[in-house]
């Protein structure tokens, strides 16, 4: 995982407002003439600093800022947030405790959670983790674990060692920075639709059917202490609206932290999972599109593949003449399986070296010594077994180059439907952002040579890494984010995809390699001259 | 306790406007058109029927409310309040459920709690109950239990019995009208300085020391799960603002309800309980003071004393020439002891007899009697032994009454210091309220006679009965109830009543009866002559 160092808040247009403030308040010791309870003053400074009114605080706060007060001296530092035109108390500590206001940042994905821990006031990342999301033991993806929840106990089981894990991020994050997990004071979290609800302990039967609705799009208002985080309990925790079944938070925040929400000219994201969702726009306007790619873009193809980590292959180069394979793993380690973006390139390479053809199937006569017969068919040999990490080859069968073709097929399908639903041509798409560890490992010219991504010049092509964390973050540290992420949310519109003939006929002139109209590919035609 | 039958919404100049609202919701089902989730559905229709935001709702709500529509239809009712310009959840049914919105009242008296099930609809008192105070136990006055909530979980202890007392008042509400206590959505709750810190578990210590500051003087935004009360989790619990350690948020609701807050003209207003509170004013100021009066006006004289309950002689007339005493007692019973009302009856008929003089030295001869001679010294028989319940004949001993003497000297000593301090005169005060039991029981003409009330034209004199209760019950059917609390709140200043040697003499010359100066009681003179 990239390390998030640079918040360019200038850069992005935005200001420096985190969710919550704090404030040093100096009382003058009650008196016979000034018998003002403590909350009051309080609650009066806090109105007078932030000028509006102080809706709430938390009785246990009161409680003990009472206990300082009493036994040292007429100071507190209190720190709150404001929401709806309300203040609203966080924590309050003695004044000589007043620290930096820290805050978490949460990216919920399906495999992967990853926290940051954040210095609102400078405001900077400290620093970052991630772990593995652990209800992969219950579904590897969301349907299954939807199915998964919806057995006895199934939501209740998701959503507990969901909050376990985050609160586990949170206690290492805490420990190697010497804090205790109280004195972070805000909370902001991103994910998709369904991993959202998980966390909320919201079911998602409706999620998954038609019409594909979610219990919840803006949840409001939670505490830390509502989602059981062991963060200040009265920290507020920020979840990102969803625009829908397929349109999570995350991507929201990924919007916002590419500064798509301001662009002049159009632009379009993506963002590939197992579902792969696509949002077209400018300042003015924002179209989102979802549909099933399937997980082979993500490594998931049978045997061989494998999610981007160490002893996965991620880089593929193949000698056009000898075919000889050159590869590169993810920690130099023996290789265990290949990536995404490995796919990507192995499948570019040997469609570019000739080894298959523009239908995806092996042209090598039997014999050849890179050409094995499997039960699925004849297979390209990737990486013999004495090379492997298990000891067994690593094989691209026919039907596996199938399933690829399938996926990539999908994702330009919806590519190009939401780019031609408002009237525009690829070339007319100014910049192109690749969201997540699959847009950081592709390399955009192979992606292009598969016909997975539209034939643009490839300076158009922008990997934005996490930029649902970025995102997420950026919310904790300033309001101006928050307003675009609530802006982002209203403007989007939805292009169902109906499965309709013409969808179909586009999928399937997509499924070649890399298009059944080379015309569109002039880049990929130029190399193969 | 008088049943508080007539709100008076309109004599009043309130409005009917209740804590909560409520809304049913005609859905569309959603689509593939329309795919906004249930709980955005649900806000947008609440924000165009209350014209603001939707700030929060409770997750349970939404679950809840999720299963109902995904098992029915897409109707639902939903109750919501607005607080600080927002709107938020209460709490959802299905919509053949809907019912009437129920409310709570509850008046927390150091001796007796005192509950109202509010239809806030109509808006009705629908029942009425009262219970023992259980903190009793642990301390019979403010001062003892706060001593005791300083021992090892003693504050524990005291909010844990309140809260449960008040739940099962709740709880017999309920079963008697056939309710469950989660339809009860709202709830305010009133009570002088100590007992709303009780309620919401924080100390009192700085209540009973000087400067006598209370922790929190006006709690805001708790929710009845905040304090664990058993009515709908999310509803809103209302705690009436104090004004100081001795200036509860009983006596904010008493000012409302008699509203005193929008006289023409100064009126006066005392709360008799261990304290004497007193609030002088009219529309646009006023002025309180608190002071100790002792128990002895509340029936806590030694031995004979006793709260008004069955059994207690509330009532006594002496006869001028033959001193036979003829008495009442609360529910007919034998006589158990002497409650507040009849202690001031008596003192009045003893002096008004001349069984004892102006000092309440008494002037029957050794011999007679009426006469009995006890290690008090000597005291007046007024039941014998075999008319009692106990079989113990009561006596009011010179001690006794020594003690009465200083508790309406102080009484009668803070209502002319604040009448004065604001220049006026007892014949400027247009409308005297006496609040509490105290004020229900008590003849006015007797507590004049014995120098306790002002002598001033006795049709001025209005018993409120429990105006807390009726004040809180105001506040969960009218907004203008609630901002007349916290107009009070803001409006009230406090005078200190600083025991310097003006006070002292006054008090000393109002130890007499009715005072050493008689003519300040012209009535009297007229009655002895």
């Amino acid at each position: 995982m990239t390390f998030i160092k640079d918040l360019d808040l200038t850069a992005n247009e935005l200001d420096h407002s985190p969710l919550i403030k704090s404030i040093t308040i100096n009382m003058e010791p009650p008196s016979l003439k000034d018998n003002t309870g403590l909350s009051e003053r309080i609650c009066r400074a806090v109105e007078e600093a932030a000028g509006i009114a102080v809706g709430g605080f938390p009785l246990i706060l009161i409680r003990n800022l009472n206990r300082i007060v009493s036994d040292t001296s007429f100071s507190v530092w209190v720190a709150y947030r404001i929401e709806n035109g309300t203040a609203r108390l966080v924590d309050g500590r003695r004044r000589r405790e007043a620290g930096p206001l820290y805050g978490l940042a949460v990216d919920i994905g399906s495999s992967t959670l990853a926290l940051s821990l954040v210095d609102l006031d400078r405001p900077k990342v400290l620093d970052q983790i991630s772990l593995e999301n652990p209800q992969i033991e219950y579904g590897a993806d969301i349907l299954a674990r939807a199915h998964f929840a919806e057995t006895a106990d199934g939501l209740e089981t998701l959503t507990r060692i969901l909050r376990q894990k985050i609160n586990e991020g949170i206690s290492q994050l805490c420990d190697r920075n010497s804090l205790k997990p109280e004195q972070i004071l805000a909370a902001s979290l991103a994910g998709n639709t369904a991993m959202t609800h998980f966390l909320l302990g919201l079911p998602t039967s409706s999620i998954i059917r038609e019409p594909y609705v979610p219990v919840i799009n803006r949840p409001r208002d939670l505490t830390a202490g509502d989602l059981e985080l062991i963060i200040s309990p009265a920290a507020p925790a920020m979840i990102l609206p969803n625009k829908g079944a397929y349109f999570g938070g995350d991507l929201m925040a990924g919007l916002v932290s590419t500064g798509f929400n301001r662009a002049e000219k159009p632009c379009l994201m993506v963002d590939v999972g197992t579902n792969a969702e696509v949002v077209l726009g400018q300042k003015d306007w924002l179209i989102g599109a979802a549909g099933a790619a399937g997980p082979a873009l993500e490594g998931g193809v049978a045997r061989m593949g494998m999610i981007a980590g160490p002893g996965a292959i991620d880089r593929i180069r193949v000698d056009r003449e000898s075919l000889t394979v050159d590869y590169r793993t993810i920690g130099g380690l023996p290789p265990k399986g290949i990536c995404g973006s490995g796919l990507i390139d192995l499948l570019a390479e040997l469609f570019l070296s000739g080894a298959i053809d523009f239908a995806g199937k092996l042209t090598l006569s039997p014999g050849h010594g890179r050409r094995v017969e499997t039960d699925e068919g004849p297979a390209f040999a990737v990486v013999p077994a004495d090379e492997t990490d298990g000891g067994i080859p690593l094989l691209f069968s026919e039907v596996e180059i199938d399933v690829m073709l399938r996926s990539k097929a999908a994702m330009y399908t919806i590519l190009e439907t939401i780019t031609r639903s408002v009237g525009l041509e690829f070339d007319q798409i100014d910049r192109f952002f690749v969201a997540g560890a699959f847009g950081q490992f592709i390399d955009p010219r192979m992606a292009v040579s598969v016909g997975m991504l539209p034939d643009i010049p490839l300076d158009r092509y922008q990997p934005v890494g996490n930029s649902s964390l970025k995102g997420t973050i950026l919310t904790l540290v300033s309001e101006k984010a928050r307003q675009a992420v609530q802006d982002v949310w209203k403007r989007l519109t939805y292009l169902e995809l109906n499965v309709n003939q013409d969808l179909m006929n586009r999928f399937s002139a997509a499924r070649f390699i890399p298009h059944t109209h080379r015309e569109l590919f002039p880049s990929v035609e130029a190399a193969l001259k």
